[in-house]
This record gives structure tokens, sequence and C-alpha cells, in this order.
């Protein structure tokens, strides 16, 4: 199942630095091992701003709330969710 | 080059049924053509939406336009464009 | 699978009168059989408004998309998607 | 009576960690309180976001100001307060 | 229990000049009626608008909302719907 | 003249609490004076909020103005100012 | 007393051109009058709109209504109002 | 050339009070130069905000940045700037 | 002086085709004109929309808005106008 | 390829006096070298707001990713980015 997800992130300026750096490589390395699973299956930065553009493959919406909570910069992130579902003129729907 | 685009469609109710019909149609034609060629590298349906979001691949930002432009259903969308970079944290950048 | 849904109605003014009472026995007739099978979980009237909040239990986001895009009423609402999960603090997660 | 609620929370980040606990603490066992009560009828938590969307039923607008006022996040939360009444396709209106 | 309720009214252009006229008549009529009753307490213009805010006196959201619904003019009306409750600074509340 | 008004509070976390309590002693001193002399007309609460909707009757909106600009708690109220005129649909335009 | 108003107009593609003539010019006759009686304080037109600014001087917002009502171009027109007052830091202050 | 200005202003609440009231001095000084210069050609207060409505008459928006970048209270405020022009049913226009 | 604006189309479905190619023609006379003349000084299409974006070298903002006024597509386009200046990291202020 | 860019700036009050010069400075030496490059091909400043409209040319979206990320104010701008192409209507397209 597909939801289309949009983080803007807003680190606070005073955060210390050194739990900054742990921040973002834990956020990094999460990025990574759900990529690798096939969860996030596609992640894409947005030109000129601290955001991403996502799409997350789950099995289900709670799933995807279980991730999104539990991420390193949950906190410091705004997150749109938008449901997706196949399109009648995407190929994987004209074989 | 990567464009995150969001399409919002609203037909006219009094549009001439076969009208609207060869126009779907050839929208559809035109959108697995784009497919094929690698161009229009994805298309999902926004959950309860006559909308989808589209990720395209495109040599320029121009020829984005010509693309968007000349889509059938140009005259009745919406159509909001995103600049997409590659995500520091994605696969593609941490092989 | 919860979703979260409000659905704002704007049937045109220049419908024909029979039309308009098929299309609005259908919605209701389909709206019944939904929550009879329990998909369409609950269904509430916003005062003051042609409006309603609904709550949709399906199996995916591809369900709910088929059900909202297949309404009598769909080519007339604007229709909001949220997904829903359990609350940490709701009776069902503290037994 | 119905109300629909959404709260969307923001506690402030250098908010003392014992006493956010304690906060934490407090509005979960006033949640499940007045869950028991059958006053907060539903409670869901909103996909991606620290924010819930809720069903009172209660006795007056009057009753439905003083449970949230005294909630112990009130401070720290944006609230939407939307009345409902008994959609004509519910079930419960056509038994 | 009481609301407040603002509306917005928008009478198309292309409406019968008898059929408006109509219309009026019997929504006047019908905001004297609710007044004389007590239950429509408040009713104000708002200055360069064709609309109104009004305090309403109910025994429920649900009142609430068969009083709106009916009004001769809802089709032609957005109306925005706020739960009031006494003040602790009104004189009511320190006599 | 009526001036409907929307006042929306917001004081600041870091206030001194003995400060706090003054300030909030005058306002609610100064609302009570305020209504006893006919100004402030009406004064509700809105569900859910730290917020007002009050009816002030004052000779000019130069005096109006003075009154907010010197009301103790205005440096952390959001005001919204809303000129009132008699509704032709009124019982007092339809005695 | 002062009022800032702003028009913005859009009158009908489909109003007979007579009755538009006619109304254009019985609107700039009404200006005209209201500017010469020193009511219509200040008349602008936004620089790329079919909009005005202007600064009305009344004796009361309900004279203010009735004007705003009357004009032949209200139906067509969106109009904001926003009382003003005098600046403590304006020459007629600090004289 | 006439530009119409609105100024929001929030000063911060932890600014030092020597170095608000130097700043409040000073840009009442420089308002009321610019006023009796017949640059800054009207000033009013927005009732109920702590805000201004200003008219500007400069030899260029070169100018009027100049001017407004200038202000004491600049860092401070919200500006919006709407450039105007004679309207067609101004006195002025219509001697 | 230097005016940014941006221009948004909607020329109506129901406008004559004679008449739309006509005005089209016009408006592109008009913009290749202005453009030989050096008052419009740029002209960009947005990617996906039915919109441009302008610099225009006007001598005051009574020229800007007589340019605008009348320009073929007036009636049918959504002007939004922002007056620029020179920057003082520019090029030209740094030589 | 362009991109039209909206930077608005706010630097935090509190930023260290030596550390905003230095920002500062680079964020200008910076600008300059990009236009003279004729990467950045137009810089002007908003009337009335610490904020600039740019024009990029670049070869991707890509690169104007890096230079916008990279830009010492990045930190304290919010930033618009919007893809143009050639206008129909340009010189350069009619030759």
């Amino acid at each position: 199942m597909l939801f289309h997800v949009r983080m803007d992130v807003a680190v606070p300026r005073d955060l210390d630095p050194g739990e900054r750096a742990t921040l973002l490589a834990n956020e990094k390395a999460r990025a990574l091992e759900l990529q690798r699973k096939g969860t996030w299956l596609h992640l894409w930065r947005v030109v000129g701003h601290y955001s991403n553009v996502s799409i997350f493959d789950v099995d289900s919406s709670d799933e995807l709330h279980q991730i999104l909570w539990n991420l390193p910069l949950f906190p410091f992130m705004t997150i749109a969710v938008t449901p997706l579902t196949e399109h009648p003129s995407a190929l994987s729907a004209n074989p």
C-alpha cells in the first residue's frame, strides 16, 4: 500500500551540535535501512528546501505511523501524508 | 532531472460526452507513451480525488513544460510543479 | 485500517430533478449497504453543512479509493482523506 | 450530543522532563476515565502527526468546554471543534 | 446552549425574480418567527456584506442543524458554526 | 454602534506567575466594568479555545480602539474587528 | 469616523452591454456625489486590478453599510471593511 | 506616485525598555518628519491592532524602499506594499 | 522603475474561437511592441501553467497600470504586482 | 534552464553581531561571484521586504539545489522555486 509523504525539517538552532550530529546520523541510517527493506520506496530532496518527498510501501497505515513517529527527526518535522493507489493509466494497470 | 507534478482534474459537466471520451482516451494513450519512454517515471492516483501525483524525468524544465502544456487534459487541470534532486540519504547516494 | 473522510457536497442547481432524486437515493442505498457490511463504520452530518464526517474500515487504501470513486455523488463532492491509527490512550490499547 | 474534535499537540522542547512525564500520564488517565464514562466516545491518532481525532458525547457544549479546558495538555494544544448530528443515511436513522 | 453562526449569502443572478422574492420573504418570516421564540437570539448584518452574524439558543446541536438546514436560503449560504459557552468574566458568571 | 470582536489569547509560558495573576484579575475587572456600563454588550467564551467572541456598543470606532488597546491582555491577544449594523430581518427593525 | 474599504469588482461577462454601461455610469455618478459631500474621502485604483482602495468618513458604521449596500456595483463586488482611528504619530495628533 | 502600505508591528517582549522607548521615539520623529515633507501622505491606526495603514507619495519605488527599510521599527514590522493610481471616478479625474 | 508582475490567464471555454484568436494575436503583438520599447523588460512562461512572470521597466506605477489595464487579455487574467528595487548585492550596485 | 527564486530572509535577533556580519559579507560575495559567472542572472530587492526575487540560469535543478543549499544565509531563508521556460510571445521566440 503506497503513501506519499512530505517531510519539512526544522531543527532548532540551539540544539547541541553533538546531539544534532547524532540525530542526523541516526535519521540517515534509519532511512537507508527502510529503503533496503523496500518500505521507504522513494526518497527525494525538494530543491531549495530542507524537505523530502517520499513514497512508502507498507502493509497498513498503522505501520506507516509507527515508522514516521519513530524517525529520529520526527519531533522536528512537519509531515503531510497522502494515500495513493494505482492509476488506471499507469503501465502496471495496462500491461 | 526529476520533477514532482500534481495534477487535479476538473472536466466540465457540460462537455460533450463524445468529446470527453476522446479526450480521456488521448490522455491515457499519451500517459502510456510517455511512461514507456521513461519520461513519465511514476504515475499514481490520489485516494479519493480525481488527481494524480507524478514524477517526470526530463532533460530540462522546458521539456517538462512542452509535455504538460500539450496534455489533452491540460485545459482542465490545475498543476503544481516541484523540482526534485537526489536526497543525501537515498540509496543512490549511498551505494 | 481506519480512514477519516470528510465529504462536502455541492450538487449543481441545474441538475435535472429526476436525476438528482435518483442520485440521492442511490447514494443513500450505497451508504446503508456499506454501513451494514461494516466498511462505512461511522457516518455523521456536520451541523449547518451539506457535509459528512465518516470513518471507513477497509483492508487497504486501494479499497477506500474504489469505494469513494464509485459513490454516486462522487462527481459533486470535495473529499478529504486522513489515515488514522490506534491512539495509545484509547481504551482498545489499554484493556 | 456529538462533537468532532481535532487536537494538535505541541509540547515545548524546554519543558522539564519530569513535568512532561506527569503531564502525559495525567492526560492519558483523564482520556481513559472519560472514555470509560462514555463521554470521550472515540479517540484516534492521526497518522504521522502528534494529533488526535476524537468524538465526544456530551450533554451540552458547556460540558464539552469544561472537559477540553481542563485537559492537562490544553495549554499545549490547538483544538478544532465541529458539532455533528445524525446523518439521514446513517443506520441509526434507517433501522 | 449558544452557538455563533455566520451566514454568507450568494443568491444566483439567474434565479427567477418571483422565486427570489418568495425566498427572501420566507427567510425573513422564518427569522422573525425564530427570534420571537427566543431561538434566534441575536441577528446582525455585517457591514458591507450580504452576511449576518447570529447567536442561536437551542437545546442541542441537532436542533440547530434542523433550523439551519431548513432555512429557505440554506442552499445559497455558506455557514460557519462556532459553539459558545459562558465566559468566566461575563456578568452572568459574576452576579 | 455595534462591533463584533473576537479575541484569541496567548499568554507566554514564561510570564511571571504573579504578573500573570495580576494581568488576569485586571482584565476581568475591566471586562466587568465595561459590561456594567453597557459598552461591552456581550462576552462569550469560544468552546475549546482561550478566546472570546464579544459585541461592543460604542459611540465611535475611535472609542472601540481606545478600549481594546488599553485592555490589560492587549499585548497577548490577536483581535479581529467586524462592524455590524441592524439586520432588516431583526425584530428591532420589524416591531 | 474613518473606514478603510477595499472593493474588488467582477462584473459578469454575460451582463447586457447596455445594463453594464448604465451600471458603471451610475456607480461613477454616485462615487462623485459622495466625494463631493466629503463622505467618500479618498478613492484610489489598485495598480493592475479592477479594484479600489477607499477611505470613507461617516457618522456611523450603519451609515457606511447603507452607502456600500446601495452602490450600483454592490452585487458584483467583494468588499473588505477595516475601521481606522487617529494614529498617535499622525500630524493631526501632534500639532 | 502613491503607494498603499500596511505595517503590522510586533516588538519583542524581551527588548530592553530603554531601547524600546528610543526606538518608538525615533519612529515617531521620523513619521512626523516624513509627513511634514508630504512624503508620508496619510497615516492611520487600524482599530484593535498594533498596525497602521499609510499612503506614501514618492518619486519612485526605490525611494519608497529606502524609506521603509530605514524606519527604526523596520526589523519588527511585517509590511505589505500596494501601488495605487488615480481612479477614473475620483474627483481629481473629473474636475 | 521595476515591477515584478505575474499574470495567470483563464480564457473562458465558451469564448467565440474567432474572438479568442484575435485576442491572443493582439496580446502577442502588444507584448512584442512593449518588449521592443524596453518597457516589458522580461517575459517568461511558468512551467506547467498558463501564466507568465514579467518584469516591467516604467516611469511610474501609473504607467504600469495603463499598460496592464489595456492588455487585450486583461479581463481574463489575475495579476499580482510587486515593486522591485536595486539589490545591494547586485552587480549594478557593486561595479 | 531558468528558475525563478524568491528568498525571504529572517536572521534571528540573537545572532552574534560578528557572526551576522561575516554571514552577510559571505552571502554578498557569493551572490556577486554567481552573478559574474552568469548563473545568478538577475537579483532584485522586493520593496519593503528583506527579500529578493532572483532568476537563476543553471544546467539542472540539481545544480540549483546545490547553490541554494550552500548559500550562507540558507538556514535563515524561506525559499520558493518556480521553473520558467521561454514564453511564446517573448522577443527571443519571435526574432
